[in-house]
């Protein structure tokens, strides 16, 4: 007989061989947002055994997670019991209190970037201190404490002045671009740490996205362009639309050279100012980032993919397009909560959209979702990537 | 101020607005193999929530879900319970017993695909008989009961004849073909109702996979070949290599007709022989498929996802290709029951593989997991994707 037959039918040809199982590794991420959201999507391919600290049950990772313990990422205590059923931690946000992470790399734990390069992310000052050692190209920064001294800057330099939060900021959270006395105080009454920013009046902004893993191995996206408005990310234009190839190689080395020596592993994202003077780094990011949004479906390896390979230290997937235009868009929340219900007529008028939803309550202006399209033209991409999910949020086809 | 400050530091300018949350729909998958597995990354985007009947905790799927239930797929208790959580119940596999499906039906739960289409891939016989009525091309093929109606079968036509078990198998388990007297006896010995089928000489196979949606709406993927070995899948080529547009043409346009006659919600997947007298109907399956596998990166939408919209009545999304030529192979367990071990080598090889891995007990010849390469040649991504998956299950670079 050429054919097996059934060995869940009576009779066999022999003995089933006994089935063994190797334990996959296990990637833990701090925070249960949508980042460990669409990085669960990723572990479930690669066969990786994933796991967030969410703060509570319904968050957005937390709903699709199969282990998704909640805890407190402030807390030490916490984050030890959580490390301690993982093979390595990585992050969906900074806010991880460097003592703690300190206390996770004491204990022994594999922690994914380490300390040292995650601090940069969450003081503004320490980063912009150690690229200036680095030589990166940056705003012209410096701490403040009184109105005295915001003041002398801006006599000094041009208005407006850019007063940034030394820590907790995010998605233009924290960022204050103020064009009067009055302005600057009613900033300094928030009595935050702040540093006072040149403002950059730059051409448009780009990022470039790096994966880094412990072995050395670097992977580059494409540079791509962002449009942001109050800070807020609202489109990605893959690649950069026009983007010279000098300025391109720029990014991308510049990146390279700051996932080096940064000693990162994971995703670097570094947020660009394109001027007519070069580059200037705006933002860093250690994790997977809404400029990488677009890489599902849109590159060949995703970001989130290439998180977990890099903190795994698994070679890296490759980065390259899948269509020679990609263009994602943030679903930004409006007034109906219902976006599931809208998704009929957004997937009926374009079958080829890559819609990304995160499960999270709406809120007016809150990512709650993303659109992706791809195509060979730009502005055709853009459009219907704008349209989708424009819809999504409010219901309507108006702009 | 232009830009918006951080709503977690002190002041504000006004209250945040509360956020609202409207639930998405609940699928649920019975069944939680690695189909389910797939979906359960596919739910992750859509942002469906997902959820599937597990019979062991650690099951494929169950590893990565959030939702995932044990129960018995057999018993209508443990599906009405498990369907309560549902808006739409649907299955990773064809062995649900038709009693326990009328009983879901019966108590208002949307079963996709319905209990009248899912029976068909119980029942060869009745797949056979229904098929005929529809005046699809088959095999000839009878009931039999005795070794006298078999021989006679034999001595009537050419050998060898094969006898498949009306119900119960699947890859290639439950199917026997038998080159004398003593062979067909040796299967009758086992006692199962069985059917005789001419057998085809086939020039290959080739496979076909539909969506339909409850509103009609029908999406087709591009036919595929698929190459199998003692009757398990082992390679699939998108699109089938040197097809004529006239027999592609016959299969999707049968496809289609059997989604539609057959009343099938969901997936439906038709293998086909490809015969010098043209198509012939193999095998019928309802769910996510073997032969779409390589769906998952190599088309716009995945068959996972594309399931997911059918059962939830969402447009179906864009079937295409994203490159040229898409090459799957299977990954079939060896005697080393160490994948992730063996990752690192085949990922450094060649970066842009697409690898799934199931989260599955190894045992030799068991689906473990899966291998997509994409390129222009087909040639090529064939031994890059027969390569991997042999390197990962074997650890050996040798055929």
């Amino acid at each position: 007989m050429e054919q097996q037959k059934v060995t869940d039918l009576p009779a066999s040809d022999g003995p089933v061989a006994a089935a063994r199982r190797v334990a996959a590794p296990v990637v833990g991420m701090v925070g249960a947002g949508q980042l460990a959201r669409m990085t669960a999507a990723a572990a479930i391919g690669l066969g990786v055994r994933f796991r967030v600290l969410a703060e509570a049950a319904d968050d957005s990772a937390a709903q699709v997670c199969a282990d998704a313990p909640v805890g407190d990422y402030r807390s030490a205590a916490d984050l030890l019991a959580f490390a301690a059923g993982c093979d390595v931690v990585t992050f969906d946000h900074e806010h991880v209190p460097e003592a703690a992470l300190h206390a996770l790399e004491a204990a022994g734990h594999a922690v994914s970037p380490p300390s040292a390069a995650l601090r940069l992310t969450q003081d503004k000052l320490a980063m912009r201190r150690r690229l200036g050692e680095l030589g990166a190209p940056v705003p012209r920064a410096m701490q403040v404490a009184s109105q005295a001294e915001v003041e002398a800057i801006a006599d000094r330099t041009d208005w407006p002045v850019v007063l940034k939060a030394v820590s907790g900021g995010y998605d233009g959270r924290g960022v204050w671009v103020c064009h009067s006395y009055a302005e600057i105080a009613e900033v300094l009454a928030h009595g935050v740490p702040l540093l006072a920013e040149e403002f950059v009046p730059f051409q448009r902004e780009l990022a470039v996205l790096i994966a880094r893993s412990p072995s050395g191995h670097g992977a580059v996206y494409p540079v791509v362009q962002t449009i942001q408005r109050d800070g807020i990310c609202h489109e990605v234009l893959a690649p950069a639309p026009d983007l010279s190839d000098d300025v391109a190689v720029d990014a991308i080395r510049l990146g390279l050279r700051l996932a080096r020596d940064l000693d990162v592993i994971g995703l670097l994202a570094v947020e660009l100012f394109e001027t007519p003077g070069g580059l200037l780094v705006n933002e860093l990011a250690m994790r997977p980032h809404n400029s990488g949004h677009w890489t599902i479906g849109g590159a060949r390896t995703s970001q989130f993919e290439q998180h977990l390979r890099a903190v795994l230290n698994l070679p890296l997937g490759a980065p390259t397009l899948t269509a020679p235009c990609v263009a994602m868009a943030n679903v930004l929340g409006a007034d109906d909560p219902d976006l599931h219900g809208k998704l009929g007529h957004v997937l009926a008028a374009d079958p080829a959209l890559k819609i990304e939803l995160y499960g999270k309550p709406v809120r007016p202006g809150r990512k709650v979702g993303h659109v992706t399209a791809l195509g060979d033209d730009m502005a055709s991409v853009r459009d219907r990537a704008t349209r989708a999910a424009r819809y999504l949020a409010t219901g309507s086809e108006e702009a």
